[in-house]
């Protein structure tokens, strides 16, 4: 798997690129091979990038750059649970080989405060005690949300735009860029192989609300002294032409506003955008109307906001949601969360009636000023239907111009790529196939095919001033959280989950003579989940009647039952019994009583 | 809720049209009411249209026409399971008010053989005896279906484009209608009111690959002599211009196998699409490739499209998937099932290596000749990443033209509605916001507002020639198929395996002295899917201790135990555990033993 310069590739066309490797999950000893590399002089010869998520899936972003004994931790984001995890409330990258080699870990970088960037945060300095820095906001927003782990005390250091700081042999500038969020950086890092340019998570908007454009004059200048390695997003790398301006939004939220000035108006939006609530703002003062804030993650997110002056608005605007039914409808704005129609979010509890004097109607309007996240499109589509059903007109992002996205689009990687003109690609935040579609993308526009390395979690790739290489994998991976502790991904409790989901169960219980082995006392089923009830009195004495026979069957005259081979025996009869009868295969649980 | 033409109708640019019942579920004797409606000679003054499933959700399509005692039943079709549904097979309309009502039915008019039009005859013609009508092509793919139910025995009638039937009271006139599935047809239905338009699923396709465009001419000439009810499918009416032709594809699928004539290519698409079949087996003539099917449906749909005459192509072109091998990659098309990353498909059977002969690697190409299914978005881009990682090219919608919709975009809408110049008009085949949609798109095209109805599943609508009103709800909603047999929606299985999903369960088996009520063996306790291995000792410990207090706590000297107090003593303690240590509630099912 190793690329170097000079080294013919394949031609790109027929698709020859290089296979990606399947993700190591394998135990290791770390405190042997960090010893075995204290002793090793030929570490420390080139820069590592390792990946630790965000590559091969979208969240769970987290890079480590690592030269010598130095590590420069880039994000720490959470993950999703995906459709066969029942009942796991968060997914985080396996951070172990990190925590293992703690005391090399000189900062913590932060692009932006998104939950798929610094979500895992909590779960990594219970343990590593670097400092963490980025914008202000950013600062802010992990403050807030370290508040639910008050065991957890963070050093930390705001940076300012174009900004840079030493961290180990890392020179980090954190140059200015847009995204759906403000304070929101790249990476610009000097290190001793050369700079390392990481986009993070960008657009580019040439009529953004507040702030300026993506710094393209820094790209520029970086890019004319030499730019070694260039780590960019590819969310939407398979999208042509630019993403909208954020200016657009404001600009249709006005239209809706200007004809619609008699019902009352209720907007949701992802409470990170603050930008996007700045405009709704306005346009509420605009129209005379006062703003209700409903839903926890947008008050507390406007609270922070405020405090730092990131969003400005007159206090005397804002009214308690309590008191929503008091002002006139056309003169109230509710500014809620559930754009991604999850359960007990503002819009979810208005459309059940849940919030007391909300009654949703002919007069409401809804405006989506949202996309659904990949995944969520059913949820999404779920209560815009229902604020339908109940009356309400909805505006949402397929019927008019309400939203932007935070990531660039096809002319605008076009325009980062010619600036930085880096000698080494890397693709990152995407799956595989936005990945390899980068991939093509970045030849391209120049780079040279055996120039680049597409990684999956796990990869350590090193790069000198004149080749990149792949090394061997580090552990890396998926941890859950389920309540407030961190297994496994692959572990017992949530595949009992998944079987018991599928297929129910049955508990069977009955008592053996601990001598003879014969029954003594007749078997009772407790069936749940795959019988239905016009079928269950036949089929549960069918399974009784096999139950007896087989344990009667088992017995040898003048010997002892032995209980483990009784208890298979019983749940291989009632398996293929039930399989027969319902075509399932539930979760048997045979309780022998020695009697 | 009463609608009649010339009561003042609300201003609609204020969104106060109707409000949308809720569903009822009422259980009704349907014996009695039938007894009093033939007493009643108020019946059969006007048309009645009973929607039993296809509005307000996405499948389920059946549409009834009423007049005096005759009833024609439009499609049967089955509609998708909710993901609050785990391990249901199949969701079909509740269709119990027809089959009380048997000897009304007069024929059933089949538009075309997609599956949610024609997917619950099997459930629906095990008690009605009715004749089938429909195109050539649906007869025989329906004939094809009941071929797993030999109990069932189908009366059936083709019908050519243009024909027409007596069906009771009703002349039905079969009209020729692009769709993505050929045999596809509106009815144009002379009822002794007048005339009812039911588009069926369609779009205008100028140039179609076999056969005629959509037949604008009759539909004209309806239009002029006067069309009273137009009932028309809304899918995609929120979609601007005109959906793109079935040719197109083609000459897109030519130009991606004109450039990777080395590479072995792997196409899927839906396997009902005949004349996307038909375009890719002619251009694998063109480029001298063999063509292997893989997957089931494909297979059988071709057989059944072949027998009539439907695609046609030189049987020397086709070779067994199992000799695929023996091919060289360039002389080879494999056509596959699968196109919506659902498991056990070729497709997935092909990343997953377990179509033994193909393994998949950098010389595929394998292109996604369809589109996710809404709710399909993230199984589709899981697949489409499993190739990619296997080092295959992948081509889908999102980047080239290789799929066209099968349905209406607005200007097309516009069209029809312009042709047929309906009095009345109700939307149907679509989700609440799709029918509202399509109301307020109506009116634009000179529908007035109070001649329109939103229906919802059990509406019932009549129609005069010149008023149209809602009656009382029928009887509707949907029952699921799990294995064979039919249920209600909101029955205990299901409730029970989404509770055993999100939550596990615990059986705790304990003995009580029939006399004393004292716990004789100590409580044994078997938890699934709720406690994770490294807190399990602690909290089972504590689990048996505070049912051994319970329940010698219940006991009082001298009197015996109330057995299901004991029960739930037991699961109340538990649960509250429980939640206290795992944020769970999981079922708890006590086995007590009377010693």
């Amino acid at each position: 798997m190793e690329k170097e310069t000079n080294v013919g590739g394949a031609t790109v066309s027929e698709g020859q690129s290089p296979k990606i490797q399947k993700r190591t999950f394998i135990k290791r000893d770390f405190k042997k091979e960090k010893r075995a590399e204290k002793g090793n002089a030929s570490q420390g010869k080139g820069l590592q990038v390792m990946f630790f998520g965000g590559v091969g899936k979208i969240g769970d972003n987290m890079t480590a750059l690592r030269y010598g004994d130095d590590i420069l931790v880039i994000d720490v984001g959470v993950g999703f649970a995906e459709p066969d995890m029942p009942g796991v409330d968060l997914v985080i990258p396996d951070m172990s080989w990190l925590k293992a080699h703690k005391e090399m870990i000189k900062g913590i970088a932060i692009t932006h405060a998104h939950e798929d960037h610094i979500g895992s945060l909590p779960y990594f300095l219970d343990d590593v005690k670097a400092t963490v820095y980025g914008s202000k906001l950013s600062i802010a927003l992990i403050e807030g949300k370290l508040r639910e782990f008050p065991k957890i005390k963070m050093k930390s250091q705001a940076v300012n735009p174009g900004g840079a700081v030493q961290i180990g042999c890392f020179n980090v500038e954190f140059v200015h860029v847009n995204h759906s969020i403000p304070g929101s950086y790249a990476l610009a890092i000097t290190t001793p192989v050369g700079v390392v340019f990481v986009s993070g998570d960008f657009k580019i908007d040439f009529t953004p609300i507040a702030g300026d454009t993506t710094d393209l004059s820094r790209m520029g200048e970086l890019g004319r002294k030499g730019v070694l390695l260039f780590m960019c997003e590819s969310t939407n790398i398979e999208r042509p032409g630019m993403t909208m301006s954020e200016r657009v939004v404001g600009q249709t939220l006005d239209e809706i506003m200007d004809s619609h000035r008699n019902n009352r108006i209720i907007v949701t939006s992802f409470a990170s955008n603050v930008h996007r609530v700045q405009q709704i703002m306005d346009l509420a003062k605009k129209y005379n109307r006062k703003v209700a804030f409903s839903g926890r993650s947008m008050i507390n997110t406007m609270e922070i906001a405020m405090k730092i002056g990131e969003v400005k608005f007159d206090h005397k605007q804002i009214i308690d949601i309590e008191k929503a039914d008091k002002v006139k409808d056309s003169e109230l704005l509710i500014l809620g969360t559930g754009s991604q129609g999850q359960e007990h979010t503002a819009l979810d509890r208005m459309v059940k009636g849940e919030i007391a004097n909300i009654k949703i109607g002919s007069n409401d309007l809804v405006i989506f000023s949202s996309s659904p996240v990949p995944g969520n499109e059913k949820s999404v589509t779920n209560i815009i239907n229902q604020f339908i059903a109940l009356g309400a007109k909805v505006i949402y992002d397929d019927l008019s111009d309400v939203h932007a996205s935070g990531h660039a689009c096809q002319t605008e990687f076009m325009i980062v790529h010619k600036l930085l003109k880096p000698r080494f690609f890397i693709p990152m935040h995407g799956e595989i196939k936005h990945l390899k579609y980068h991939e093509q993308f970045a030849i391209s526009m120049g780079v040279k095919p055996q120039n680049i390395v597409v990684p999956h979690v796990g990869s350590v790739v090193e790069v000198g001033h004149n080749y990149i290489k792949e090394l061997k994998d580090v552990l890396a991976g998926e941890k859950i959280v389920d309540g407030k502790t961190v297994y496994d991904v692959d572990n017992a409790v949530v595949k009992d989950r998944l079987q018991l989901a599928e297929d129910g169960l049955c508990v069977v219980v009955f008592g053996v003579n601990k001598n003879s082995g014969k029954m003594v006392n007749l078997p009772e089923l407790i069936p749940r989940g795959f019988i239905y009830p016009n079928e269950l009195g036949s089929i549960v004495k069918e399974a009784r009647q096999v139950v007896i026979d087989a344990v009667n069957n088992a017995a040898t005259e003048g010997e002892k039952p032995d209980w483990n081979e009784l208890k298979n025996t019983t749940k291989k009869v009632l398996t293929n019994l039930f399989f027969k009868k319902t075509k399932r295969k539930p979760v048997i649980i045979p309780i022998i009583l020695e009697v």
